[in-house]
């Protein structure tokens, strides 16, 4: 087995590493550089309590605490975040959220009832009892054309700028097709991109539009859309049935399978 | 917005729903029917204490339930698992785990140390502090040319059937070109199928093989390839830099973008 190196070159950052690897063909071998995507450990800290570690691409970590908190149900309002600071070690990245005092009671208590330890998939829930989610109404409505959303996705493409690099992230991103503005936010995990769009979002004052998706649908993305009252959710590949019910349920509209001009509805 | 059928049919099971959708293409707009993987909440539960809630593809749980306890670190040989039962339930599906009591003891230890709610990424981790995590190193060692990992892949595409009526599933699949012989797992969840496929091994004598993904690789999948012995992992697309670390301390060899017969060798 070859030795990994990791070569620190101007291009190499913090968001991703380049390495030596081999590229085998049918025919030829040849050595390459690599590069990839970067997870680093984010752990959030809310007013001196350590509550969770992210596992996430280390840029706009601001936009991703107030993300987070807006769609588990931490906070309600961008004002209920008095400061965010981050502070980067050699074994991960911490970042401090200082959280109005209504909210963080409400934390604690949710943390009392969670006791104990929790896994691979539903955040903080270990019974099937605890699983009861009624999700918050989407209010706002928007139209859009298969066109536009075609459109949205071929711009969004070509703004993704580590997953150009490194194959290896995911994206999300608002689409106003009416102001012709794409937001796009990045990350190695699909819910961390959601929640930094979301977060970016409550910084701005909400601007409405389509949240475009590069990955599956499965049902947390729904509810985080329906916490920040995003009624259309597009993506480009399928839906779980958990995911198409619990958009019916909160009167969110899906766009699957978006591909070329073709799309697929549903509600 | 249409009404979201459900529609009971001989091809709908436990595993896919189908509803009606509609697809639109640059001039047409037609009503069809859309398969849809289900993810099912799962709860494990070790000697009468739940212990986690999965979301999962709701069939081969015996299997998840081996490989989550091997993979977590909960058990180190199937004999330390007593009893597999799982029960339906309307809002879900419980899978009771009958436990040797030196490991239930252990789990119950770290439950104690892992007090207060988790989150959306790493397995019981709330703080930077906990996060220190020495991989068993991967004693096993097999060889695989690019010519017969691209042919594994070949026949695990065949293979993923309910794959291939949802567009919504992974699959890891156990490659042996030697015996020509392909284990398939699929789940919504790539960690679930992944766990699906250690169980299987473990309950038959842990086959050694090509360990083949449908996913990127990230550093989870990683680690319970190590406590599952897996000398090689393949994936069909990008690894992060994180998996790549955790990959060569504990010595598995990475084969990524395998695609067609073209093949990146890592370590």
């Amino acid at each position: 087995m070859n030795a990994l190196l990791k070569i620190t070159t101007p291009e190499s950052s913090d968001t991703h590493s380049i390495i030596q690897a081999r590229e085998q063909n049918a025919s030829t071998e040849q050595a390459i550089r690599l590069d990839l995507a970067e997870e680093v450990p984010v752990a959030l800290v809310y007013n001196g309590i350590s509550h969770v570690v992210l596992m996430a691409t280390p840029q706009h970590l601001i936009e991703l605490a107030y993300g987070f908190s807006l769609s588990e149900g931490i906070i309600e309002h961008a004002s209920q975040i008095y400061q965010v600071e981050v502070e980067r070690h050699p074994t991960g990245i911490t970042v401090y959220i200082a959280l109005a005092s209504s909210c963080f009671a409400q934390l604690k208590q949710r943390r009392r009832q969670m006791n104990g330890r929790t896994g691979c998939g539903l955040c903080g829930i270990e019974a099937l009892s605890q699983l009861n989610m009624p999700l918050p109404p989407v209010v706002p409505k928007i139209q859009i054309t298969a066109q536009q959303l075609a459109q949205g996705f071929n711009r969004l493409t070509a703004q993704q700028l580590i997953n150009q690099r490194t194959g290896g992230c995911h994206a999300a991103a608002l689409w106003q097709p009416d102001n012709d503005t794409l937001q796009v936010f990045e990350d190695v995990g699909r819910h961390n991109a959601l929640d930094k769009l979301i977060g970016w979002r409550l910084l701005n004052n909400n601007p409405l539009g389509a949240l475009l998706l590069t990955s599956r649908l499965s049902y947390e993305l729904i509810q985080k859309a329906a916490y920040a009252q995003l009624p259309l959710v597009a993506a480009i590949s399928a839906p779980t049935g958990m995911a198409v019910r619990l958009a019916q349920q909160a009167g969110i509209q899906l766009a699957v399978f978006v591909r070329d001009s073709r799309v697929t509805w549903i509600n």
